[in-house]
């Protein structure tokens, strides 16, 4: 393919995205097919001539999109919201032109760079105690993860890698073998620190937890993977207090601020905690500025070597939208959950489960497991709209998590009507 | 932005990324920069109010393209290639649109499905043993992970829980922490063993190394992250000859096979050895399939959770290139560097300093390490071509990487030449 063959046919696959983004509502948002469907469907090897672009537009309609649920749809309440918005997408058009794999500031400095500040942009709008931000030449910093594992999984190492060092600095004769048999992390029953769990939305009090793990020189990870977006509107910044006690910090603005996937937000106190454990420096990826303190390498911030021009993403979105865009993004969805709940509330058959506090709403009929299990059952095969369950100490729960960027009321009461039937249904069908 | 203006904004945009790719010859291959340039071009904070579509566009040129390392120009031969093409760009916007998160076969069936189709696909166009695929229902199979460096963590990790499961069940008073003690991991000097160093391109000999580790009851994993994508061509397959005795395997078609980052191709032997080590049920992500024995849950065979629908860029790559175009690709990017290698070798002032057997070429000055550095000084100051060096056996020796999908025969001469001249500089400030 030519550049002016693309030219026309970037054109056409951004009128079938605009078309299918628009189109969403029709389409069932989960999917009829059973496993193996894909496989009779399309040849056993690649073809040896190429193909058409015609022959491929043609099978996403007839093959792909058979098998996708859609994550977009506004009748898609289930997990989480993954974030998706136009000036993302428009964004990674941009990097992947670009192209650039951003393991080093010479790889190319400004996809480096652009991280930096822009991560400083998004710690700020979350007020996060400056401890964080790069901005004043402090100790802190921002990078962008691929997901809220890796950040943990990258808080861990550098936790384990502080505390060896430490200890062998106490006591030159330890090995590393026996320091690490000593270790304990602690996790509450959700994993490490989290604000906003994934089962129904729960916070864990950093003001208690934090002076201990401080008083005991503990690493204190901070999750907020869904969560963390609201923080930037004043009246949810209070679940983030205590932050100031951590060491490192993370939440995913790809899950509801817009970013579409992968952006998972880090910050840390010590940039030298994650550069002591991750450093890398084979003479291909040294470059002259090294050392001179002035540039950060995020190859040592992170596993993978390789990185994408992610932060385009970030600031495409914080521009287009601006902050007040942002916050009435978050506004509303967290006003949708509320009406949810105001609906279950308004019905005795059925009872709130947890405090609705952000988007996500945990409700079930009253009455036992098995009744609420076969509700689940209908709702998701009539496919109309689409949840998952959770477990909250051993009761079967419903979660209602408000999802799409283009859900709106009428939407979120029709999804409820909908439930009612089938709770009517399972409930007659119960007594019979 | 609505849909009306997205499809205006991101047909202006494909014509961005159109022009960007079709002028990149006359961009200057290594920006200008000083570390910190960004920061003061920008604001502090994140704009309260939407900035318009066109302040952004003008910022590219302004802001961002002053900093960029163009990894796609004709004159970039760092590093070693990373891929780029217009059929995996095309797909990667249907990706966006679709913005699934593929983290079991209920989340998108599709994103699944396809998945394991074409790393059946992948797997044939690179004579991989049977074992390794999917097709037949048998025990291997493939995943695509983010980087070469998750494909061997998660191999490590795999075998790390394989060795304690089987000590454990010969003598269950041992506890994991004593096993974990006495566990080693052997690697070669540049890591696990690998086909195409980053250093030189060497090659480990699978066929000596293999036999071993099957005997010992070992688990090998392969790297072939750069030359892997050369072994669809039949002339080079017999480097990878011994994957047989390997239990993982992986590659990065997101270097040499045009499928853009990130995409990095692993498969296994036995399913079970991944899922065993990685596996994650809560309630929220589990679905009336996943215990028919029919589905595959890709959560359990990586880190993240998350995971977007990658595999559309290599069913539009293999698909519009054709498993000949793909090929045709390799083998004129391995005649370039042979090319390269011949003008070398005409000139008696350089060497060769490791055997040319795909796409670098690794060379120097016959002389002193300071001759060399102080050549590849003046070639990174002049930034005309950008190259990095490398280490071997002591000698400072610097890398000609063929890496751009659009590098001709011309470049290349016109590269050496370049080369020359500035050689000669070099030797005569040496003498004076």
């Amino acid at each position: 393919m030519n550049t002016s063959e693309f030219r026309r046919r970037g054109k056409e696959m951004v009128d079938y995205v605009a078309n299918y983004m628009e189109g969403i509502e029709g389409r069932q948002v989960y999917p009829d097919v059973e496993p193996g469907y894909l496989r009779p469907l399309i040849p056993d090897s690649a073809p040896q001539e190429p193909d058409t672009f015609e022959d491929i537009i043609n099978d996403i309609e007839k093959i792909i999109m058979p098998g996708v649920t859609h994550w977009h749809s506004p009748y898609f309440f289930a997990y989480f919201p993954t974030a998706s918005s136009y000036p993302a997408m428009l964004a990674d058009m941009l990097c992947g032109a670009i192209g650039c794999i951003g393991f080093s500031w010479a790889a190319s400095p400004a996809c480096t760079e652009l991280e930096t500040v822009m991560m400083d942009w998004l710690g700020k709008m979350l007020e996060l105690p400056k401890a964080f931000l790069t901005e004043k030449a402090g100790e802190g910093g921002g990078v962008i993860q691929g997901s809220a594992s890796e950040a943990t999984l990258v808080a861990l190492l550098a936790a384990r890698t502080k505390v060896i060092h430490r200890l062998q600095a106490a006591s030159p004769e330890l090995t590393q073998a026996a320091i690490m048999e000593k270790l304990v992390a602690y996790s509450s029953d959700q994993v490490v620190a989290t604000l906003g769990t994934t089962t129904c939305c729960s916070f864990d009090n950093l003001l208690e937890v934090g002076p201990i793990c401080n008083k005991e020189d503990m690493w204190l990870h901070v999750d907020a993977a869904y969560a963390g977006s609201a923080f930037i509107c004043p009246e949810f910044r209070h679940l983030l207090n205590g932050v100031e006690f951590a060491d490192s910090f993370n939440f995913n603005p790809h899950k509801w601020l817009l970013v579409n996937f992968d952006c998972s937000a880090m910050w840390v106190k010590k940039r030298s905690d994650l550069t002591g454990a991750f450093r890398l420096d084979p003479t291909y990826l040294k470059h002259s500025h090294q050392d001179s303190g002035l540039i950060t390498d995020y190859r040592h911030w992170q596993i993978p070597l390789g990185r994408r021009f992610r932060s385009l993403k970030m600031w495409f979105v914080f521009r287009m939208y601006g902050v007040k865009g942002l916050q009435a993004y978050i506004r509303k969805h967290v006003q949708l959950s509320h009406e949810f709940e105001s609906l279950v509330l308004q019905d005795p058959r059925f009872e709130i489960c947890a405090e609705v506090t952000l988007g996500l709403v945990c409700f079930r009929l009253k009455g036992s497991n098995k009744v609420n299990e076969a509700l689940l059952q209908r709702i998701n095969s009539a496919k109309k709209i689409h949840l998952v369950p959770c477990h909250l100490r051993e009761k079967f729960v419903l979660r209602f998590a408000i999802c799409s960027r283009t859900v709106e009321s009428a939407h979120v009461q029709w999804a409820w009507e909908h439930i009612k039937e089938l709770a009517a249904d399972v409930l007659r069908a119960e007594r019979e």
